[in-house]
């Protein structure tokens, strides 16, 4: 299956990408450079430019399921976090419509579903992500939505704790996250839910039945 | 007709009180600290307490139409334009559904209908209006959103160019903002337009027929 992945050349994006490919799709890492093809195409692995400040639907061609992974991270401002985690989530959605792909999956983040309860720091990033969410939710596409807990950057354990509901907070290994989206695009129907996910116990091959 | 102004501590929204209640309105200036309060309570002007951060619905109580004038202004961060000018403006169509208000005008701005063509600086602003817009537009609420150019101080003249559409670009006083706004909630049957507005030569009265 033919899986385009935006924000490949984050840290989650990069290592799903390849947790694709080992389960034998094709993964396309969508990348804002032509430097950034290289670390990919190395490991035979597709990739396709496009920026989500510009036009990137050409990217959607023969594709089959989406994950939004981008962000632009905590070294940029707010004013970058409406642009990229806000606006080019909600034109990946446009362009995931207008191309017919039949699963989107959003990595979004715990705290997304209440963002006004959330400490002023994080506030803005929370508000941008929630309403990206929403969008996706009422865009009539079929979705999966991801919130994880805070991210870490330790090797991930494939073990973890799914649950769809609650206020627990915690934190997962990024690898981790990654695990759980290459196993939501491999196994998992659509059905437009929104999960949570922290480190846990529960193997992530055993999750989502 | 009750009218709550929110934003009514901003430059176009402390006008648009006054210009409301001398067409013979009751605007209820809604501001967020007491002592804000006593300027509009000076010129017989209603108040009421009202955070767009915190729980603001019991401001719609009796109300007929609201006006969103709040922006978070030039002097805080893009994460007070997500939280107050693009978040604010939605919770602010949630509780005017809630209230059953009969038009709801929102004050946008130039630029609002296209952010991805706008320049760098204004690109995180004009989404967040845009969102904002886009949100009354799909709520079921009778609306007339106004977009106006460069806001400028200097002293209005009553006399405008109000138009549908277009790529014009220009400057307006606040205070023609104001007139405009108070002449859109006073003689505007709600036709869930968005009209765009720079200085001009048509008397504002003769607007909107």
């Amino acid at each position: 299956m033919k899986v385009l992945v935006i924000g490949a050349n984050g840290q989650v994006g990069h290592q799903l990408v390849e947790k694709l490919k080992d389960k034998g799709h094709q993964p396309v890492a969508m990348v804002r450079k032509k430097e950034q093809q290289k670390v990919f195409k190395d490991k035979g692995i597709d990739t396709v430019l496009g920026d989500l400040e510009k036009d990137f639907s050409h990217a959607f061609e023969g594709v089959e399921s989406v994950v939004f992974a981008a962000g632009s991270g905590g070294d940029t401002g707010a004013d970058k976090t409406v642009v990229i985690d806000q606006e080019g989530a909600i034109e990946t959605v446009d362009n995931a419509k207008d191309a017919g792909i039949k699963h989107f999956v959003m990595l979004s983040s715990m705290g997304a579903d209440q963002p006004k309860e959330s400490d002023e720091k994080m506030k803005f990033y929370l508000y941008a992500k929630h309403r990206a969410d929403e969008y996706l939710k009422s865009s009539g596409l079929d979705y999966t939505i991801l919130r994880p807990g805070m991210l870490k950057n330790e090797a991930g354990t494939s073990k973890v704790r799914l649950f769809e509901g609650g206020t627990e907070m915690g934190e997962v290994p990024r690898e981790d996250v990654a695990n759980v989206l290459a196993h939501i695009v491999d196994a998992a129907k659509p059905e437009n839910k929104t999960y949570y996910v922290l480190e846990g116990d529960t193997p992530v091959e055993d999750t989502l039945k």
